[in-house]
């Protein structure tokens, strides 16, 4: 059976920052080696990205599409039982940042958040990533999962 | 009675910074997490902002009245009275960042400045957060109040 | 008589850095306090900013114009003789980050580099700020001229 | 005989994060003072850029020649043996921040990466940079190389 790997995008794959100019939110900050980390695993396990992000949904779409992989706008409140419903927790690797990422991560078979997720995320995870979120934390979380699941 | 709490919005929703081209100042960096942070307090307090920008306003405004909040244009030397007049220092949180704004954190009921703040304004403040403005400071603030005051 | 206060742009008043489009140079991202700063010593300096970026010229000229100063350009080869011959190092203060900006922050009256300026220019200067350059370095230098010269 | 010194471009020359709109990949962050490091070089050394960065070449591209140098777009998997062809490990000094740079960095003559390079290429570097790249990385080792082989 394959596994699935569910990603947050604002503060996993950006800084979780938003740059805005007087007609809204224009850009997010991508971080490098993401893409090369999700390489490593794209045959290996079921990847895709949620976000909760409506105005910014394009942007994120964008560069998502743009690495070959799919992306879903799911609210904060329905996450939980989204994932749940579609991916189950037991087959589930999940990276989140946020508060309301808590119960994901607590509740998948292995939870990550990167170094700078906010401490009521980091205080649930299996795994920690070495770098900040959109420098390179999601090529941590693929190394780590690709060295304690695939080797 | 229901308590106010003012934000400043550059250096406290925003790295601070200003991102220019040749037409002038186009973009400001918000950061993660703060609009999460100000739910949780939205129907405990009464929140508003102000800022002395006049140049990047249309900027601010977007992204406040984006996450569904009011701001409004008030002049770094008009400032201290405008709170002190409209609001009143009992009645009020507030979180600011620089030179300017040190007399009103330390007059207020519980003055906030985020860990990048000028040192001013960390000295008399009753709260620094953990966090940088633009990484997560505004959340870390909501969720200082929430414990301190509503619980 | 009126002493000068001569200022590099890039490094100084900015990150440093050079956010690029495939058209070319577009933007520079310019610190939070560094025009409160500024406003101190108004009136008690002569202000002056140069820069040899030429291709961002335009972009720094209209940062330095909101906050109601000039601007010159002058190459990295021509500055230490161009304020030489201007100002005269014995009547002025100067800030600057570079290798180009060694010899300047040495022979001026008062030396100024950034705390993330080249190791180079900090090895010869009167004061390093506190804060990076972006995040109030000049706010910082402002602070420590007005103390030491004006007070 | 002219060495040669080949430098990545994104998280060598750029912090190595990308900024994106709706539209896609926009801009990329530059950093200060490589544009000095490098012109210590240029007399000295075979200066050339390569990228794998397809989406981003034009931003790139615009950059370097913005500088005077050449960049060639050459995949992630051709690099290796596109160094060793044109050029020879031997000949060549190598600046890299990724984990597909890890092998060349081991097989020139003199490997270098940026700070905050993956692990991986730095385990094998001759040379790690003081600075990150983006603030100052590539002038780090302009310097380095100069001091090393040609005083």
């Amino acid at each position: 059976m394959t596994m699935n790997f569910i990603l947050d995008v604002d503060g996993v794959m950006t800084t979780g920052q938003f740059i805005y100019s007087k007609d809204g939110k224009e850009y997010k900050i991508f971080g490098p080696h993401d893409a090369d980390g999700l390489k490593l695993l794209r045959d290996k396990l079921n990847i895709k990205f949620i976000t909760a992000d409506k105005r910014g949904f394009l942007i994120s779409k964008r560069r998502i599409e743009d690495m070959g992989f799919e992306i879903e706008l799911v609210t904060e409140q329905d996450r939980y039982s989204y994932i749940k419903d579609n991916y189950g927790f037991e087959n589930t690797f999940y990276m989140g940042d946020g508060i309301f990422d808590m119960k994901i991560i607590r509740d998948c078979k292995f939870g990550i958040a990167p170094k700078n997720a906010r401490i009521e995320a980091r205080k649930v995870a299996d795994f920690i990533t070495p770098s900040n979120s959109g420098e390179g934390a999601v090529c941590d979380a693929c190394i780590k999962i690709n060295r304690t699941f695939f080797k």
